[in-house]
């Protein structure tokens, strides 16, 4: 480890930030929620690596909750982004990157005719539930209950100023529980415009879930029967386990629409909608913008990072590396006498442990973790990269020999 | 004029387009409501000039929709841009350059005691409507027949794909009409959480007006009196006319809260919502997070940008050269025997012709001045930027002199 000269003191930039800030820091990023010791600022940013403000240096399995899939500062997205910028990026108008980048979508994901630019994942989940609508001229949408589909009035966690009316069409159903969902479809009735759907069951504070090809077979039927879209939310998960939407690789289903964000860049902000033919129509009939959304370097470094993507199968890189992390971080737990529940797909692991309902062994972890240089996240999951090589998981599972013993040590 | 190699065929390049992307461009950067001959994709900008994929060369009055407002590709700011990037942008925290940003904002607006950023202006409207109903617990909020406050379900100005519950709660008043408000209050009863107000009417296809200095003080008075956010939409106007906010130059009222986006980091991907610390508590309330939030280089932009419009005073300079411009557009159209309506501030300028209903004469002028090297638009309101300077104007009036001679000689 190569720590940095300390910038700031944590707690006098934290206070700070409080002074001028709602919370210090909002939303996602917020770790207030977590044990104390928790780095919140950061000074730079290297592969898999953070160093926070005080210098000190972390194995980073967050890679900026998702948006790094590359390791940061990846050298060829970053000349992608200059050369772009050195003729123009956010204009009166397009530059031809935004038509080279929706053909190269169009030509990569087996059920995108077409594709629709934006900035966050919320503006793609919200996009794809208003294509839903115009297209169907109905109302009624299906989502899993607890599921984060983004942070606007109809989708956010916390309600706070969020009225009954932003809701009055949202129904919910169970994630892979096909009576549930059939509850809920028929409560729709004859008005039911879309259904939405995570890439698998990622939810905070418990285990992930893949979809059964039961399940999502059945969402599709519906879906068929119907007219409803069904849309898939990739925000989390789109390109980290498969060059194509996730559900071709778990289940083998398409869906009409899919929102993606995250990974499609390596941090430079762009998310996007996809569609099939069927739904074009009414995706040009809807009416959404925003003031930095034809801007050309993200798409630039869109075109080279699923292209980098592609060209180091990093699906299959991200799976064998996490199988590598998750198997070792099995065997260390059992050789302490701990038990891990590790869930979903190996390159965005979910680690809780069982038998911690108020969760003192995970942040008892993590901290330890943290100590020996390491992020890693007690109740969100996790990322991989390209940057987490099999030096780093030996490194991290060096680091995790010492937090479990650490722990058995205190008793925890 | 120095035109470019040309690097597509325009047509081409938009049939291509339309196979891939809903209507080959989508919202306010689609062309097509326009004369054909309007450039839709561009290859290169510079200062106050863009390029077209043809090679042919542009003064810019629409600066990226707003977004520019130093001159495209500033060396100050991309400097910063670059120098952030080394260290960290996107990443699993925030960087010390968003304290830093939000403690310039604070001492910047007279009503900001802290600020919460994200990346749309529909992102910043939203969050000011949720806030508000937040802290008032109340659900009904105000704003202007036909303003434009973003592209959300409950503000789009295309309804498709939008429910009646998206907008249950909004009730709708004529901009600066008091007898108008005060009946929209009256409707909203003891249930009143907002009002939202756009800097100035800037509505799409008609004349601009400052607020009357009458009617702000009234809203500001109907706030006070009821608890009830006053939002003050400063996404188009926002330090284009004032160093503080746009409505302490126009009339000395500062508001509760106030959204932003556009010149604040002269074209990098950041808004943000400003507001005054009885609206504190209720904007750690809620919640509200994108995936690229926290990145740090628009907030380096952002600092380089407002300290660079300080320096500059630039709405001082942006005015007197808008004044420049408008006067000699008057006098030009009066040269050739025609009558212009040019409303709003100088620095945002409407161009309207008089007795032109179905805006023959505006899409004639505007197609003119497009071949003669400028980017006029004939139904959305413009922006100066600090790049387009005397010379730049004196070359913009020679533009419209000869354009004012062709449709005198077409008989338009």
């Amino acid at each position: 480890m190569t720590n940095l000269n300390p910038i700031y003191n944590s707690e006098e930039l934290l206070a700070r930030a409080k002074k001028v800030i709602p919370n210090g820091v909002y939303g996602h990023q917020n770790v207030a929620m977590m044990n104390p010791g928790v780095p919140q600022f950061f000074q730079k940013a290297e592969g898999c690596r953070l160093w926070d403000v005080t210098g000190k240096e972390y194995i980073d399995y967050l890679c900026g909750y998702g948006t790094n899939m590359l390791g940061y500062n990846y050298p060829l997205v970053e000349e992608a982004v200059n050369q772009q910028r050195k003729d123009c990026d956010c204009m009166t108008g397009p530059s031809p990157k935004m038509v080279e980048l929706a053909e190269l979508l169009v030509n990569t994901v087996t059920h995108c005719d077409w594709a629709f630019f934006a900035k966050n994942g919320t503006d793609a989940t919200t996009i794809c539930v208003t294509t839903a609508r115009a297209a169907t001229r109905k109302k009624k949408v299906l989502a899993a209950k607890v599921a984060y589909h983004g942070a606007d009035p109809w989708c956010t966690p916390i309600p706070a100023g969020v009225t009954p009316e932003d809701r009055a069409h949202m129904i919910y159903y169970k994630y892979n529980d096909i009576a549930s969902f059939d509850k809920a479809v028929e409560q729709a009735g004859d008005d039911l415009a879309g259904v939405i759907v995570s890439a698998f069951k990622h939810d905070v504070f418990m285990d992930q879930e893949i979809p059964t090809r039961e399940f999502a077979q059945h969402v599709r039927k519906v879906c068929d029967d119907t007219g409803a879209a069904m849309i898939l939310d990739e925000v989390r998960a789109g390109f980290r386990v498969s060059l194509d939407v996730s559900w071709a690789k778990f289940v083998g289903v398409q869906p009409d629409l899919s929102a993606w964000c995250k990974a499609i860049a390596n941090g430079h902000p762009i998310s996007f909608v996809l569609g099939c033919e069927k739904f074009k129509t009414a995706a040009s009939q809807i009416y959404s913008t925003g003031s930095y959304w034809f801007a050309a370097s993200p798409m630039a470094a869109a075109i080279t990072t699923i292209k980098e993507i592609q060209r180091l199968n990093l699906p299959v890189m991200l799976e064998k590396n996490g199988m590598m992390l998750r198997q070792g971080l099995d065997e260390l737990a059992g050789k302490y006498g701990y038990e891990l529940k590790q869930t979903g797909p190996a390159a965005i692991p979910m680690l809780l442990f069982n038998k911690d309902a108020i969760r003192k062994k995970g942040n008892f972890f993590c901290t330890e973790m943290l100590k020996n240089g390491v992020y890693f996240h007690p109740w969100h999951n996790m990322f991989l990269s390209a940057a987490h090589t099999e030096d780093v998981i030996v490194q991290t599972l060096q680091a995790a020999d010492e937090s479990f013993a650490a722990m058995q040590k205190a008793g925890v």
